[in-house]
């Protein structure tokens, strides 16, 4: 296999005018980051690109720092709404970091006309899922569109927590040999809601993994010496956040295609629609780069958690093909994992 | 003159939709929060209805954050844009608390079809806003909606500072007999999007005031003891800000209306389009109460800063009729000044 032809199918041509395909979590939206965001407001942790920035602030403790705008539809699913979710997708960005979660923004765009009854139901669902964190929601604003100037609500939260002096995560400190390991199986927020959108009857309901990290990854990250790094795929999925670790890191990251755990319903789902579980959107899922004499104690601990119940070992990091995700097929044959591009699934989150 | 009879304009029907009155920073703004907001999410940072919540965080520093979305239209006036504003805009909701701005975060929310050219734009602006302040910013995320889903852009920014321990700054410390002092004239921001939105053309062109005030805040909180309380006058102008202090003081806020700085051209179209200059925003006042041996050295801080070279005095804090602002007339009489309510002007931030 030649890895020397291919390459990243974003357009050449530079497009005029934003797309929803920039707002995807793929290619497009890394564009959109090196090619505006970064180069008009740079700053070290930005470029870094992690899931939240971390930066010193006093003697025992870094501070980690992450915002996330949510603008899924449908607002409810099976397993959330847009409330939930807008709360444990940022406490997931700080819990990658291992980070402890400790506060919460919050500020809503709401469209003229949007029942106030709803707005109880959200706002109720946002104060339920802090307090499930532990985490206070210290200061929020609101403001109002007109009608056919928004959709609904759109929110937008900031999480705050503490990083441990001494706890070192990121991708320079992915070596070869080191172990990728999977909290469980994949593919469920963003089937649940594409299930919901094309009014697809499952039964059971397929349902979003919508759930906070935190506890499975401070566990991880104060008990496992040997944790590189975390990631939980979201938009995109683990083809978009293994193909930015293989970049970051600038290794091969090795896949058994046998090992990545996908329900049977979801597997279903997917090949009835024509999609790829590996692209698909995962709101309670982590990643997690262990060197391999970490391995057992890093399942152990995922596994005492209900959201790491099925936790696994899905591949290695090689130096095979530097920068490149392969995947080994149910058959034994090798192919390429390429970043996810396009408009797979707009407003997943 | 009876207060007696006199009750805040809320409607007191419960509209079951969100109308474009509950983003107007007036009175249904405060009902939707106290009944919606601070009922699902309670926090006592929250419940103080402070501009930026402040809270312990290490020895020799309190955090301060605080979280603003932006939704300005137009999305480029004289004197800014949408990306200067929501740089400045929460650099102010932090500096009014005290606090040297450290970080921001940005959300953007991008309709489909959004000039990549004007993303650019804007997008410097944050730059250069963020620059100006010496704030980094620290993490992003954008997300993309369907065309008629959105309007051109959303910002939400969120920012970090820090207090220096031993700064206390709240209404409670509020006392009779304390100065309000006033930065500059008012009303600049609201009339300039105001003209630009109806097309009224001044010669010279009405300029927001959109500028950074934490310099000045921070010389303020750092050399005026005899510093009670910093706000600055946004949306619902500075009849909105008097009117949440009188109320959360329980003391009066007695104001000589000739002593409130107005610019002629501000003036006049005011009376054209038939508008109270107290109730438009200001996007780089900033409004003081000092105890009155701290007059003198507050404004001469304030006057040393471009921001506050018009400071004055424009009244003070009685006991004569608690919980409200009065407002003594050009002619000699009083007047109460109620708190704003309903539908000024939508989407002035």
């Amino acid at each position: 296999m030649s890895l020397g032809d291919w390459s990243c199918p974003i357009p050449k041509v530079d497009l005029p005018t934003i797309t929803m395909s920039h707002g995807a979590g793929g290619g497009l939206s890394a564009k959109l980051f090196d090619e505006v965001f970064s180069k008009h407001y740079p700053s070290k942790e930005l470029l870094d690109r992690n899931d939240s920035a971390v930066i010193d602030w006093d003697s025992r403790y870094r501070l980690a720092i992450s915002t996330d705008a949510f603008v899924v539809e449908p607002r409810k699913f099976p397993g959330g709404d847009i409330g939930s979710l807008s709360v444990y997708g940022t406490i997931n960005d700080l819990a990658v970091q291992g980070a402890e979660p400790i506060a919460l923004t919050i500020a809503w765009v709401l469209e003229e006309g949007f029942p106030l009854s709803e707005l109880h139901e959200l706002a109720s669902s946002v104060g339920k899922a802090a307090a499930d964190c532990s985490v206070r929601v210290l200061a929020g604003d609101t403001k109002v569109v007109q009608r056919g100037r928004g959709h609904g609500c759109y929110i937008t939260t900031t999480g705050l927590g503490r990083v441990p002096k001494g706890l070192e995560l990121g991708s320079s400190r992915i070596c070869l040999g080191d172990c990728i390991l999977l909290s469980g199986p994949i593919g469920e927020h963003g089937m649940a809601i594409m299930s919901q959108r094309s009014g697809l009857d499952f039964d059971p309901v397929l349902k979003s993994d919508c759930a906070p990290l935190h506890r499975m990854a401070m566990s991880l990250a104060s008990q496992v010496s040997g944790l590189k790094l975390m990631r939980d795929p979201t938009r995109g999925g683990i083809s978009a956040v293994l193909n930015e670790l293989a970049a970051s890191s600038q290794k091969c990251f090795e896949i058994q295609e046998a090992s990545v755990p996908i329900r049977s319903q979801v597997k279903s789902a997917c090949e009835l629609l024509g999609i790829d579980p590996w692209v698909v959107a995962n709101e309670g899922k982590l990643l997690a780069i262990v060197s391999c004499d970490g391995v057992q104690a890093a399942l152990d601990i995922m596994r005492k958690h209900p959201e790491g119940s099925q936790a696994c070992q899905i591949g290695q990091v090689t130096g095979r093909y530097p920068r490149s995700v392969i995947a080994e097929t149910l058959y034994g044959t090798k192919r390429i994992v390429a970043m996810p591009s396009g408009e797979l699934l707009p407003r997943i989150c």
